[in-house]
């Protein structure tokens, strides 16, 4: 996979590119990442992005041309690239035709990113991502270039850079080969649908707080027991809409139950 | 404000802590970022931050000393420069008593990260967050150390360190000094309760696509009005939820009323 930023602020992405999981998938060759300054394709003697905005009021709006052209050179690029890698038979078709880029905008007004379009993004060969910053997009940026609009969350952020590197952590740990088996075993929230159960590790007592009985006595199918309970009770008491969007078992609903008489008596957990 | 991370990749945030708004509220003195490595914290002599789970399964799980020795080095500091910067009077009060320090634990489980929280944490001097990462976290660091648990949304991310540098961007930016009056000025998202209208700037034609006359009519009270009726209309569109969250004036609702008929007819906008 292929994922090029566009951003004003390239540097940002150096730690978070090079570090971990990210780095580690560069270094394999299962992802490409780069960061480009759109500044740089400004055709404007001042190379300025940003203008004021159409209508007054306050603020800085990004201009179209410096988007465009930043998109359509990794375009054209891209076009080379898979021209080199494909046979000489289809390099015509190739030349002529777009690499089917999904060009994301990140923006508050997007669609909010979830796991399944993590899921839906980690199918495709090449990313785009446009970050403005503090500003607002001229409008034909949105209606004319871009294939997607998202946004990470409801809250308010200084630009798109750290909401493009969610989404880039995301789907890069989907794809085949990124997470080894001892990082992948462990149980994901919201891919079973649930909150995770709690977990426990040495030392088995920590200034007076121990472990779980449970959970040193070797006894699997009860250790195994004692987790679904646990991650019913963390779902039901934290994110009770979870429980809406999954199948629940008859022991799962019977595990419902005394969870809620449990929580009605007090019970500590 | 002074904002500690733990991380056992601190280098990922350089290039973010370093850089725009982040940047700029440091060099003025207004946060202090601290990005420190919680390895340096374990007491043991391979330096192991997490070890495998009791009752068995894949995966690792942070230990809970390294994160505790941490979180205590940090608050003994906080202790002391608060009493440098206070009279002797309380010096005695302070070196007794915690700063009350908000211990934020990034994790899928916590409670999804709001604007609403992004205020609430912006009137605190101190903030501390523990990013594990593709780790669970021993229990007891949940039970007896941290006061949050924050989850920026519903997907798998391999760290809890992008996550930590969602909420201190939201939260830095809302402290007095740090964003200028030309950023600020740029209406919020989510602070108005809509979505935002759509910007236009220079080129009025950029390959063909015109910016729309009304913006360019220098008329201030048709233009107010046209740009309120398309932030209803793209909120209408994008985020329904959100208009039951506000207090809409007999005008939106007659608006809305149009918006309706118009995008039945399939006006485009």
């Amino acid at each position: 996979m292929r994922v090029d930023v566009l951003t004003i602020f390239p540097e940002m992405f150096e730690g978070v590119f090079g570090t971990s999981i990210l780095g580690k998938a560069q270094n394999k060759g299962i992802v490409t990442l780069k960061a480009t300054n759109f500044r740089d394709y400004a055709d404007n003697k001042h190379s300025m992005v940003d203008d004021t905005p159409y209508g007054g009021g306050g603020g800085m709006v990004l201009k179209p041309e410096p988007i465009f052209n930043a998109v359509e050179s990794i375009l054209s690029t891209s076009d080379m690239d898979a021209s080199e890698s494909h046979s000489s038979e289809i390099k015509d078709e190739a030349a002529h035709v777009h690499q089917p880029a999904r060009i994301i905008l990140m923006c508050p007004q997007g669609e909010t990113f979830t796991q399944k379009k993590a899921e839906e993004l980690a199918q495709e060969d090449h990313l785009i991502f446009i970050c403005g910053h503090y500003e607002g997009y001229d409008e034909r940026i949105r209606e004319h270039l871009v294939t997607d609009e998202l946004s990470i969350g409801d809250y308010v952020l200084t630009g798109g850079e750290i909401p493009a590197m969610t989404v880039i952590d995301s789907v890069v740990r989907l794809l085949p080969g990124v997470l080894g088996n001892a990082t992948s075993a462990m149980t994901d929230s919201f891919s079973t649908g649930l909150l995770e159960y709690p977990h426990y590790t040495r030392p088995a007592e920590f200034r007076g707080h121990k472990v779980p009985d449970m959970l040193l006595s070797g006894h699997h199918a009860n250790v195994a027991a004692w987790r679904r309970k646990e991650a019913l009770r963390r779902t039901w008491k934290r994110r009770p809409d979870m429980l809406d969007q999954i199948e629940l078992t008859s022991k799962d609903m019977r595990w419902l139950d005394e969870i809620r008489r449990e929580e009605d008596r007090g019970t500590d957990h």
